[in-house]
């Protein structure tokens, strides 16, 4: 199995400044064509230590690749410590590089200083990927045998994180076509509602009786779930695909409804494609959540096509002018309570007309807990327009505690899954 | 200077499942404390490739702190190679510990399996930082001169991020009480609105003047602006903090009303604060940004005083309803465009009966965008309810471009911005 090494180069990473995002990415990519990330590291802008940290790399690793240290600014040495790691004996301008690095100048209307067309130059003898989304391209360096023992690549990427995963496909196509890579195939399968620990046990005896080559991981989220990702070796894609099927068929009944999707499906996309597909509406009444339920249905391109609109009922006020909940209602029940959320639901659907609408009122602290109704208790109800021109509210109570900014995350999770459910229904 | 390596161990980092947040908190911490954290690394959970790693960083830094390889699993051997490698002659359960793994693991309904109970074993010879967020204690190594030339001090703390953080406190005070640090004083004032290259340049010839001893750092993010942080070492408490007030006194007039506040401000606290202080409510009705303002707003403990409600105004049929925006107006001008959302502001403002009002309408793309009105243009608008019982309204576009979610948080914090102007302005 090929082993590789990720750096980050720049000390805004090592003074806390930055959280690098970009090394998760790039081991996730690494992992899924089947090369096992041996370390992670992060240096300094500093040359010698840059050179110095690299050739240790390189010594032990098959592959290398580094984000950052590429920026137009004095600090950024990077560029000219892989020149001279890797023997190269100047730099010369890269025409394509240098058209879009003179067309980004222009459209952000920055002006053409020498530092920043300097971004174009690269060392001699590397090759280039080309970046359209920034000025500075990634470098591929293909170190000879006769530099170290074996013959490693390093890859340099831009730091900036959209940058970064832009070039991230280029970078694994190349790696694809130049290493001898033992075939990886993945299948992910994404749940919501069950537990982490509570999902390993319900398939324990399924993964105990998994093949020697057939490896599980367990992927938990917030806002997604927990993906079950099932990946195996070397065999033909056609068969891999049919063998992870075949294993996952054997799981199914277990997973139930919790089961919503596979591969890159997420929980607000999934919904997305089936409000899309059935032509319904859905609209939002939201107290503690705040506009997150709204907003992570909003989150996919073309959600005017089925959120219609959305009621942030803070205050009692809103609630009740609003949404039509009985003020009689508040006072006996409390706002915090499976009669009120059902009645902000069936109000908000009355309201915008929408096929379905969802509620959700509780407590997401750190005030406002009571020991009947503690920090983390949330009521959500989903209503739904029935064909015979009815109406239906289904509704859920669910009590985690916490932090308010994760209560707001698992409520708002929580609220479209509900939605989810009852689309199920609907089928 | 004293030097510090930040290591987290673990194969959920290494396979990208897990974005490590805990070593960015950790060196910011150090950092502030006048330490300089020359690596981090991450490794996976192998009892060799523990040890010889955690040798080699003990050899060279002053302070290696791990996070992570604690937990109750069989994976989790970090424990053990800690000890081998302190040279402990075993474990022994700790008092304190076990008391709160038994709590905890009581209060989840989990039960007292052999491999929880054995979170509060700790290896001789190490001190112990106890931790009532979870089941794995910190554990403080100091190595003797005898052991390597210096005497290295080795924190070992559990990887889920709150439990981490929960213990950071404690390691930051022990390393002060323990290390002779030169003392390091910080000051931060938070600006929102001027680019971060814009902001360099204004402040250009006040930055080349200052002292040797004390330094810059221009610390960016897209909801709460750019930071600057100075600091300065070697002196008493009081005197840093005058210089560092006197040297910021050059630069307030340069900042203007883009300056919002210290220290650990964010925008929403500041708005929240202020709001609180003024007594005045604020509603929003959103379209680009669906929610987000509102649940920006809402993110602060409390925020029930101030904000009323939120409609999301994603259809033109809600802006028409329940916004009272004119049909001829969307009509002639456009759902993205001055006259709408300022009227969204004022019939926000009429309907939730507050004294601000917040609007936005824009096109946060991928689709929906014309050469006239592109992806990433947005209008913002903030209504004012006067005491004299008139209303102003005023608005500002703004064009970015860039992906979605991006451009849906810029919008949103240039949405808080606005509102926090015109409350500086109703001063």
């Amino acid at each position: 199995m090929k082993k590789a090494a990720v750096c980050t180069i720049g000390d805004e990473i090592l003074i806390g400044q930055i959280i690098d995002t970009n090394s998760s990415h790039i081991a996730q990519s690494l992992n899924e064509i089947g090369i096992r990330v041996a370390t992670m590291v992060s240096i300094g802008d500093e040359r010698k230590e840059i050179m110095g940290k690299l050739e240790e790399l390189l010594k032990t690793n098959d592959l290398v690749i580094t984000t950052g240290g590429l920026g137009p600014t004095k600090d950024d040495i990077t560029k000219h410590a892989l020149g001279e790691l890797f023997g190269s004996t100047g730099q010369y301008e890269h025409t394509e590089q240098a058209e879009i690095v003179r067309e980004l100048l222009v459209r952000r209307g920055v002006p053409l200083f020498e530092s920043n067309l300097a971004q174009a130059y690269v060392p001699t003898g590397c090759e280039v990927l080309v970046n359209r989304l920034g000025t500075a391209p990634g470098l591929v360096f293909r170190f000879p045998a006769t530099r170290f023992s074996h013959q490693p690549t390093l890859y340099s990427l831009p730091g900036v994180p959209f940058e970064a995963l832009g070039l991230l496909p280029a970078v694994m196509k190349d790696i694809c076509q130049h290493q001898a890579l033992e075939p990886i195939y993945h299948k992910t399968w994404a749940t919501f509602g069950i537990a982490e620990s509570t999902l390993a046990e319900m398939i324990a005896a399924w993964e105990d009786h998994l093949p020697q080559d057939t490896k599980l991981a367990y992927l938990p989220n917030t806002l997604n779930g927990v993906r079950l990702r099932l990946s195996c070796y070397g065999d033909t894609a056609e068969h891999a695909a049919e063998r992870l099927e075949a294993e996952f068929e054997k799981i199914r009944p277990i997973l139930g409804t919790a089961l919503y999707g596979k591969d890159q499906d997420t929980l607000p996309g999934v919904l997305a494609k089936e409000l899309k597909a059935k032509g319904v509406s859905v609209c939002t009444a939201e107290s503690c959540t705040c506009g997150r339920v709204a907003h992570l249905l909003g989150s996919i391109p073309g959600a005017s096509d089925y959120l219609m609109g959305a009621t942030i009922a803070y205050s009692n006020a809103v609630k009740i002018n609003d949404l039509k909940v009985p003020a009689t209602l508040i006072e006996q029940e409390g706002a915090v309570s499976q009669a009120c959320v059902e009645a902000m639901a069936q109000g908000a659907m009355e309201k915008y007309g929408t096929t379905y609408a969802v509620a959700t009122s509780g407590i997401a602290g750190p005030g406002g807990g009571s020991p009947e109704k503690p920090v983390g208790l949330v009521w959500i109800a989903v209503a739904t327009r029935l064909q015979n021109g009815g109406s239906r509210v289904v509704s859920k109570s669910f009590s985690f505690g916490g932090d308010r900014e994760r209560n707001m995350e698992r409520f708002a999770a929580n609220a479209l899954n509900l939605l989810r459910l009852e689309l199920l229904n609907a089928r």
